[in-house]
C-alpha cells in the first residue's frame, strides 16, 4: 500500500477543524480532514444568530460553509471516522481511517463533543423545537417565555441564570435533593425571583405539536413549558488523543495551551473537545487557527 | 451632569470590539460601545478571504456587518473618542469621550494597533492595490508574483517566509546590514531559493497606475514588483490602559489570560492590542466572546 504523507491531518469536520483546515491550505500545506459529520454539532442546532460576522444563519447552513470555505482553499476532506492514531519513531502519525492509512507531520485534533440526552420519549422529536443543549446558544430565542433547566450541577445553575435575563419564568429539574453546583451558582438561582428550583423531579415525556408545548414528569404531573434545556453534561470525543498519550483534564478534555498545543509536539487539538472555559463556535474557530499556524511554524522547522 | 451607568463599555469598533459588545447585548447587558474607527482595521483591507465561515468579503462590508451585528443586537455605539479611563474607589470605571462621560461595571478594551508606515511617496495611493501590511492576511492574492518585504525583523523574515510558499520571488529590503530577526528565521530565508536579502536597501517611492508596478529605490534604482509588503511594526493602541495601570508587554501590548482577563478585576481586553501570538481578526473575535462572558460572570458576582 502506498501510504500518502500529508503536512497536516485534521481530524474532524466541524467549526474548529474546517477553521484550521482552511487557514492550513491558505499557508499551501498539503491538507486532509477527516469529518464524520461533515459540518460538526452545529449542523444540529436550528438558527445561529451569535457568530460574529454572520448575523444569522441555520446550523446546517452555517457547517456546510465552513466545509466549503476549507475545500475551496484547498483541503482535501474524507468523509471515513479515524479509528486510530500512532506516534511513529521520527515523530509522524499514522492515522488509519477505514480502509485509508496516511501519515501526517502534524496532527489537529478538533473532535468536539456529544450532549448527553435525557433518553426520554420526545425528546429527539422536539431538538430544536423546544428542547435545548445549550443556553448559551439558545436563551434569546426564549424572551418572556417559560422554560426548564435539567440538571443538578454547575452547568444547570449557570444555563438557569443565563435563561432567567430572558426568559419569564425559569424551573430548575434536579433529580435528587440537592444541586452539585458550586454554592455561589446555586445562591445566585435560589435568590432570583423567576427561578424556582424543582428538587426530587425528572421528566418523563416530553409533548407537543409543532413545538413542545408541555412535559410530563416522572409523579405524573403535566407542566406546561415552552422549552427545555438539557443541561447534564456532555461526552468529549478525546478518546483516540488519550490512547496516543495527550493529557486531558478532569472532564475528558484535552488540555491545550492559548496556541492550541497539547502535550505532545506536532499533534495540537481545538475546538469543544478542548478545556476551553466556553464551548463556542467562535472560540473553537479562534483555537482552530491558533493550530495551524502553530502546525505551520513547526513543519518549517521539521525542514530545516 | 446625569451620568449613565453601564454594564459594560467596549473602547473600540473593530471586528474584536464588536464580537464583544453582541455577546454582551446577548446576555441582556447594557452595552455602550465607543468607536473612532466604526468597523476598525479591517475596513483598511481590500478583500478578506480568511475569515472562517465568510468565504470572501471586502474589509469595508466585513466592518460594517460586525458593527451591525452588534448594534442589531441591542449594544448601543458612540462615534467619539475615548480621551480617559478612571478607576474609581468602588472599582467602576468612568470613561471620558468627548462631552460624554459614563461609569462602566466593566470595561473591554479592543483598540487595536495602527501600521507602521514607510512614509514615502505612493505608499497610501497603492494600499490595497499592490502596498500589504499583512503577509498572512494577503500573500494568497500573489500566487506567482514578484513582492518585496520591507524590513528586518522577525515579522518581515516570517512574512518573507509565508510568502514565498506563494510567490515567484520575494526580495527583502533590509535598511542596514543586518536583520534583526531571530536567527533561525534568517536562515530560513536565506536557504530559499526564491527569497532574496537585499541590505542597505531602502524604497523611495512606490509607483504605478492602476495598482503598483515598480519601486524607486534610495540608489535610484528601478525595480518591478506586483507587492510591496511593510513589515516595520506596528503601534499599538494601549495608552489608555497603560494609564490606568493595565500590565503591557515589551511590544507595548496588553497582557491577557486565555479568558481575556488583564491584571485589573473588570477590565479585560481583546483583538489586535493584546499578545496574542497572532493578529488575526478569528482570533480577536474569539478574544472578545471571552472578556464578554467573563464581564457577564463578573457583574452576576458584584450583584451578590
Amino acid at each position: 500500500m502506498n501510504t500518502e504523507i500529508y503536512d497536516v491531518v485534521v481530524i474532524g469536520g466541524g467549526v474548529a477543524g474546517t477553521a484550521a483546515a482552511m487557514y492550513c491550505a491558505r499557508f499551501n500545506l498539503k491538507t486532509l480532514g477527516f469529518a464524520t459529520l461533515p459540518g460538526g454539532l452545529i449542523t444540529t442546532t436550528h438558527l445561529v444568530e451569535n457568530y460574529p460576522g454572520i448575523k444569522q444563519i441555520s446550523g446546517p447552513n452555517m457547517g456546510r460553509v465552513f466545509l466549503e470555505h476549507a475545500l475551496e482553499t484547498g483541503a482535501k476532506y474524507d468523509f471515513s471516522t479515524v479509528n486510530s492514531i500512532e506516534l511513529m519513531s521520527d515523530s509522524s502519525f499514522k492515522i488509519k481511517a477505514g480502509s485509508k492509512e496516511v501519515i501526517a507531520k502534524t496532527v489537529i485534533y478538533a473532535t468536539g463533543t456529544e450532549h448527553k440526552h435525557l433518553g426520554v420519549p420526545g425528546e429527539e422529536a422536539f431538538k430544536n423545537k423546544g428542547v435545548s443543549y445549550c443556553a448559551l446558544c439558545d436563551a434569546a430565542f426564549f424572551k418572556e417565555k417559560t422554560v426548564a433547566v435539567v440538571g443538578g450541577g454547575d452547568t444547570a445553575a449557570i444555563d438557569a441564570n443565563i435563561l432567567a435575563q430572558h426568559c419569564k419564568k425559569v424551573y430548575v429539574f434536579v433529580r435528587k435533593g440537592k444541586m452539585r453546583a458550586e454554592p455561589t451558582n446555586v445562591n445566585r438561582i435560589e435568590k432570583d425571583p423567576k427561578i424556582e428550583i424543582k428538587y426530587f423531579t425528572e421528566i418523563q415525556e416530553i409533548c407537543g405539536e409543532d413545538n413542545m408545548t408541555h412535559v410530563i414528569l416522572k409523579d405524573g404531573t403535566q407542566m406546561d413549558l415552552d422549552g427545555v434545556f438539557i443541561a447534564i453534561g456532555w461526552n468529549t470525543n478525546s478518546q483516540l488523543a488519550s490512547d496516543l498519550g495527550v493529557k486531558l483534564n478532569s472532564r475528558n478534555e484535552v488540555i491545550i495551551s492559548r496556541e492550541s498545543e497539547t502535550n505532545i509536539p506536532g499533534f495540537f487539538a481545538c475546538g469543544d473537545v478542548t478545556d476551553a472555559k466556553f464551548k463556542q463556535a467562535i472560540i473553537g474557530a479562534g483555537e482552530g487557527v491558533y493550530a495551524s499556524v502553530m502546525a505551520y511554524e513547526y513543519i518549517q522547522k521539521l525542514d530545516e
